[in-house]
């Protein structure tokens, strides 16, 4: 297993050496050829697919789960789309911002250059390949996948598909490598490949991303889980606050930046409590409320200290009154998972002292935490949202997978 | 221990929420108050320091370590020199830089923010104590040192001299805080603290930030590491090359940033490598060299392929001869540490390609690898150097020590 790591792992290095010297259309040129390719073969990669399905089933696997490993014509037609789309977006890659010139004549630039080499580590999504296979691509990187065993023959496919469409494009097929050895050594061997790995990026649950926090010894970008807030202030506009807490919830609850608690001001709760419990059940969702909740809505459950704490990415949203903005905030900072926290308010005041105190990725007054993403920031691509404040916070489009390097031009200068 | 960790860990949590209040003004005040404390207090900080010394030197320790640990009247007036000129810096934090807006009305704003809480891990240097606790503060960091054991008495007497001027400034004391139990223990329990810290730096030797590195679960800012070439191109001024040389490596040979190997290019090499020699030799600089270096230097040691990759830190220096200018990218991407390289050439397009293709935070042309430092790059100040891709590289200033939040304002926005 070490060698097969050892081995790409040496040739993904290589291959990002020659990478480096390809052009913003070459790449874009490899991007359309993949984008087509996948397009034609999408036989070849269905078939797979149903091999992955048919264990899957066998074994018991059902569900979301299930639907995250099935492929569909219309899934590879959205996959083809996204690579070309990131084709048209602009190359971070190469940009050099020059500092003052200094005293003793050094000219200093920092260049924007990609990582190098990108490791990946995930589940069931096959759609997870071709997308981290773009955007690696398009900046520059070369990638290192390992991606869930239930997904693996479906990976083999795809991943043949985009090595084809690298070398038609005059490309390194090395770029991107697949570990075929899907076993849980080789995930955390990956976590160990600091020789040729510059950065890791867990993509995928809760306890995927805690495993490689723990373990990998690879810088990693954490990213993902979202213990999201709706803070109503007692200076809130009341229908705002509803819809936006009925969007931010149930719009699309599996996701990170979906609500999963409701905090509210006592000066608004009798008001406001009833009017959301309404709204909350007809969409099914769950209330789990402190005391004072529960004396308004006797259909709510009771919360427990578990319940504060929790992403429940499932209609299921904790609610709790707050006796002031102060206490809002330190419950948001104490039991946030420093994702997304909104406040529904009309008091500047109030607003600014959410923003400037709340300690999160992204800080909203007024709106619903779903615009965390990177398209929704204009970003055009998104490599996931980062919950961690080193290199990256928040959505994180293609310049979050370069770093820069300082270029320097002298004429002998020594330092005395 | 970990109730210490603990117990610390959430003071210094919650005086960084306290910190974020304070204005750019009242950290310098604060900043300049400690610096007049330490000088005030010199006298205790000496007899604090004097008890150290007198264990170190019971203990064994002599030489360079004792120097490091060894506080002097005029080190303390350095100390509290620094943080005054920190005073005088421009505060990266609170910088908003606004996105265009959304078509749908939304604002969104990047805000520079403090990281929150900073752990820093380091060996016997006491004055990398007040030298950290001024970073940190002028960015709104609240800080916890875990310092060496043999440094204990001299830490704490700084610390309750800081902690004094966080106190006389109206600040709160506990944004510092120093682990005082110096054991291993305390040490991983720190590295596993991420409920409390929001990044680690390890400063000091290799050994220690390789520890911290696999074992810290906090994220990493990886300093120091440098194992730096000059390589001498065919079309070089051989006059330049050998002043480059000689500053390089003789200038300051304990230092990160100075050279530690250095390649020739076959066309100069039977001109350029007695000269170097001489010089060399003439500033106590052993030689170990190839087949080729041998052959013209009898005196030079033979070169093991453990020391093309050998940072050392002394006045030892490797020298190979190298037959292109790819051989030497090559070796230097090979057995480089990614720190500072230079090229010594007159020829544009190999000074190009040099700076294209090494892979390192710092990349001269014409220029000693010396440079490579937060002051000469025009920081102002220096928190140490990074040879990690991940949020930072190459020499880190205050910008640094700083990551940003998302601000957006909407009205009532929700997403389709």
């Amino acid at each position: 297993m070490m060698e097969e790591l050892e081995l790409k792992g040496k040739s993904a290095r290589a291959a990002s050496r020659l990478l480096e010297k390809i052009s913003t259309e070459g790449k874009n040129i490899a991007l359309k050829q993949a984008a087509s390719l996948l397009l034609e073969n999408r036989i070849l990669i269905l078939t797979a697919n149903k091999l992955d399905l048919k264990l899957a089933i066998d074994s018991g696997i059902k569900g979301a789960m299930l639907e995250r490993l099935e492929l569909t014509e219309q899934k590879i037609k959205i996959m083809a789309e996204g690579l070309v789309s990131l084709a048209l977006l602009p190359n971070p890659i190469g940009e050099i911002s020059w500092l003052k010139e200094q005293p003793n004549g050094l000219k200093i630039g920092q260049k924007r250059v990609p990582f190098g080499v990108i490791g990946i580590i995930y589940e069931s999504r096959p759609n997870v390949t071709v997308d981290v296979f773009g955007l690696c691509l398009k900046t520059g990187n070369a990638v290192m996948l390992r991606g869930g065993k239930e997904a693996i023959e479906s990976n083999k496919a795809i991943v043949s598909v985009l090595k084809k469409a690298l070398i038609r494009s005059g490309l390194p097929a090395d770029a991107l490598q697949l570990i075929e050895n899907t076993s849980r050594e080789s995930a955390f061997g990956l976590m160990k490949l600091n020789k040729y790995l510059d950065v890791l990026i867990p993509r995928g649950g809760a306890a995927l991303i805690q495993s490689v926090i723990e373990n990998s010894t690879v810088p990693v970008i954490e990213t993902g889980v979202g213990n999201c807030h709706i803070y109503v202030d007692d200076k809130a506009d009341l229908d705002m606050a509803l819809e936006v807490l009925i969007n931010a919830k149930t719009q699309r609850p599996g996701v990170c930046n979906a609500a999963e608690s409701l905090l509210i001001h006592k000066d608004v709760a009798a008001e406001f409590i009833p009017r959301a419990g309404k709204e909350l059940s007809k969409n099914h969702v769950e209330i789990r409320g402190d005391r004072n909740v529960l004396d308004m809505l006797p259909y709510a459950l009771q919360a427990t200290e578990e319940d504060w704490g929790k992403e429940y990415l499932d209609l299921i949203i904790s609610v709790k009154v707050v006796n002031s903005l102060d206490e809002a905030i330190n419950h948001i900072n104490q039991y946030g998972t420093r994702h997304s926290e909104a406040i529904i308010t009309r008091d500047e005041e109030h607003a600014n002292k959410f923003l400037e105190e709340i300690d999160a990725a992204a800080v909203y007054v007024n709106a619903s935490t779903r615009f965390t993403d990177g398209y929704e920031f204009g970003f055009g691509a998104e490599v996931g949202i980062s919950t961690q404040k080193l290199h990256a916070r928040g959505p994180m489009g293609l310049k979050e997978l370069t770093t820069i390097k300082y270029i320097i031009r002298g004429n002998g200068q020594i330092r005395s």
